[in-house]
């Protein structure tokens, strides 16, 4: 069983969550969750953080919000500050809003990743506006006791929702322009809020791009599997015996497990920092596919240090090295281990693997354990035949003992499609559901057009959210379309 | 000022509720609160409740469905009973579900008055369900603790709209009919929520009849005074003598209760049980109006005994004797008399009058005073120039020391439009907004076409949802033709 958890660009296991108290590791016997939040644990420092960011790239202020605290309860007048950023650069007091839903992490990362709300504000003459999501990045609703089990509890999508629709209105008073129109962007966790916001306060916001969401990656929707087949497909689009060689090395790296020289021959193929525990195992195996399955969430057309420093197409670089290691050993371990080398030290500076380093306490992968513990189940699972990955079966009964022991909740797996429609949401309007097909989370996302104003842009040649990038030579036809049609949507939404 | 609650029928000023306890009356120097709630307060034995029940007119099973008892929070999986009515006489396993989204009292009582769903079950074959609203009648979620000020909270527009997302699709379940289509009917705050819940849950319900639904009774929606105003113009109707004749009765009685000897003069006049005290005085005002807005809402065309014994056309019927009484005295106290005396005794059978009748401590009334005091927020207040009563602005000050002080919250009187968007509904669609426009209440609802799938049926000579209950020999044509609108908007909506 996996539980993955996005950030703007990235599935990830929990694993980083999971091992941050012994308690958390519910799992060892069961399977694994998938990593997530990978970018969140690049963030692990301020010091990481601050080089990860594109300095200067874009202009904004950073202010503050005092907002409410619970929407839905009135026997609280409590608030806190949320952050958000704004630029008035090109706006002519008459462009829309331009508002970024912030999901899972602190808004200047997406502000800085999120080129394409930059550039056609400027032809737009939009007001920009990223704004971070409660209990992510800076916005801690009660500082550093925030995650404490009496506190978290105001961390839901409803809550990040009515805060967007408080701030706008608010915004737009500020500003003088009540009637000024505002199209939602948002990508991946990001992108449900960016179209789940339009579905639920269309008196808020006028269109919304929600790119690469996953809106129906829920119980009863989506198969479990389908991530894991998807991020299979990618690698046998390059050659069809990638997959069949990574399942035979996970198959022999499950075998030498069992063994104390096997383990000790597992850490020396992969170059760990020290040798594999039996305990450590799962997280193990989590590390591997969290390297195969981010190279397939991030195969962009062009190298990138997005998560990691990889090559232009990681995925097929991947699959390509594995298949000259495999050519040259016959040896499928060592080919797995080339493989996952693309994404963990595709610079070939990393003196040795550290398979926890994703382990890692920062708020963002906290705050999305803790999602993933209430509303946001995405149940995610592997079968090992129709994808290359150990067989782990998504096992509700596990995840919920997990969840009452680390945040003494009981998941609500069908409440999301309840509460937000599900597939069912064809009374909705004004939104684009854009889907790198690439992307192993098109599986759980809206890529069958819903209505003439639920539109559906899939890029067949696109990962995860790639439409909501900086615009980049290398950028595929597929992309350049896909952004137009959206050009074309705002355009509409925006002249009411 | 004046707070005006709903009820199925009723406006009516939360005097009972204020009176409940001595801190509990905020506003005997500022004014008053209209009644409100006169229906709980009819039901405020169960003696009564059962002796205004329609016995046997329809049958239904009454069950309990195991309810969340928090859907935005998950660090408590507490449920509660929800009590819901559902008939399967109509139904063939193939017509739509018809739900009524209960509003705040007792949902046999709704069930009894809304006899158009009944007689359009047997056109549909139609399952009937009428779900009763948490806090109200008998799901009370912590049975008479229910309003102790740590368990209220639970009590909100939002949960009950969830509660019947949830409720939906496991009868449907239940029933093995996942994808029967379902039609919302709702009247007065229950046709708020109607409407509401086909804004919000669209994936849940296909359409939706909101009657008299004052969904733009909101703060900087609509003029405070607007219901006043209308209530005034409907005994202009008759005559316009009679507002001014009753404008002058209240300055007359104003007047009076300066003095000992005034407030003997009234209480006699008045028929009141005691001698009416200073500090009773606006509770008597209060009940003044009460009588005279609760016939504008209920002016129906037949006899009725809805909430009192009356006449058809009450306000006619109240209007006149006014007049006839002036006639003969040239009095307007005794004519201000005469006309409320049509609503308190019609039959001639009361012996005095009580002020404080409506002073019951019936949950309805507590239930709808939390509400009113947290998101329903709907200001209310008269300048005794547009309308015909004692000048009493909306103070929204003095209204949150009433809230802070009985219930320790502060009102948002902005809340609800900006979670279910005020005016701004046009993405919503399958909602038919009815409004009968003698009904005060039409003022703050939705009287002007919204798009082709949000239609509104304006009834001129109909009272507060007269569409909502059975036909009659009686009914004006304009009703005749409203339902027909209904029943050609609800085949749409189910035939999809």
């Amino acid at each position: 069983m996996r539980c993955i958890t996005l950030l703007l660009a990235i599935a990830a296991v929990s694993i980083a969550a999971v091992q941050a108290s012994p308690a958390a590791v519910p799992f060892a016997s069961h399977g694994r969750r998938l990593p997530l939040s990978v970018a969140a644990g690049l963030r692990s420092t301020p010091a990481e953080a601050t080089s990860e960011r594109l300095k200067g790239q874009y202009n904004y202020d950073v202010k503050w919000f005092t907002q409410t605290l619970d929407h839905f309860r009135f026997d609280t007048n409590a608030t806190f500050q949320q952050r958000y950023l704004i630029s008035t650069a090109n706006w002519n007091g008459y462009g829309p809003m331009f508002f970024y839903t912030g999901n899972e992490g602190d808004i200047e990362w997406f502000a800085d990743n999120t080129g394409f709300v930059w550039e056609i504000a400027a032809e737009y003459n939009a007001l920009v506006v990223f704004a971070e999501h409660r209990y992510y990045g800076q916005t801690m609703p009660f500082g550093d006791k925030s995650f404490d089990l009496d506190k978290v509890g105001y961390l839901t999508t409803e809550q990040a929702l009515a805060d967007f629709a408080i701030l706008i209105p608010a915004l737009k008073a500020q500003l003088n322009v009540p009637n000024l129109p505002v199209v939602a962007f948002g990508g991946s966790y990001g992108g449900m809020l960016a179209g789940w916001f339009r579905l639920k306060y269309p008196n808020v916001v006028d269109g919304a791009i929600a790119a690469s969401a996953p809106i129906v990656y829920f119980q009863d929707l989506t198969s479990t599997e389908i991530f894991n087949e998807i991020a299979t497909n990618d690698f046998a689009l390059t050659d069809a015996r990638c997959p069949n060689i990574i399942r035979d090395g996970f198959s022999k790296v499950d075998a030498l497990s069992k063994t104390a020289a096997g383990l000790q021959s597992i850490s020396k193929a992969f170059k760990l920092c020290g040798t594999l525990q039996p305990a450590d195992y799962a997280t193990f195996i989590g590390w591997l596919e969290a390297g195969l399955t981010y190279m397939a969430m991030t195969d962009y057309p062009y190298a990138s240090n997005f998560l990691q420093p990889m090559p232009a197409w990681p995925v097929d670089a991947s699959c390509k090295a594995l298949l000259s290691t495999f050519a040259g050993t016959s040896d499928s371990v060592a080919a797995l281990n080339t493989a996952v080398g693309v994404y963990y030290n595709y610079t070939g500076q990393t003196a040795c693997n550290n398979i926890s380093s994703q382990a890692t306490s920062d708020l963002g992968v906290l705050g999305w354990d803790y999602q993933s513990c209430t509303e946001m189940v995405m149940p995610m699972g592997s079968d090992g035949i129709h994808d290359m990955f150990p067989a782990a079966p998504w096992d509700l009964k596990s995840f919920n003992e997990y969840c009452k022991k680390r945040w003494n909740v009981v998941p609500r797996p069908t409440w999301a499609a309840t509460s937000f429609g599900g597939f069912n949401i064809t009374a909705g309007s004004n939104i684009v559901f854009s889907n790198g097909m690439l992307d192993p989370w098109s599986g759980g996302s809206i890529t069958q057009i819903q209505s003439q104003t639920l539109v559906v842009v899939n890029i067949p040649k696109g990962a995860h959210h790639l439409d909501l990038r900086s615009s980049n030579p290398a950028d595929p036809q597929d992309v350049i379309d896909a952004r137009n049609v959206e050009r074309a949507q705002i355009s509409r939404w925006i002249s009411r």
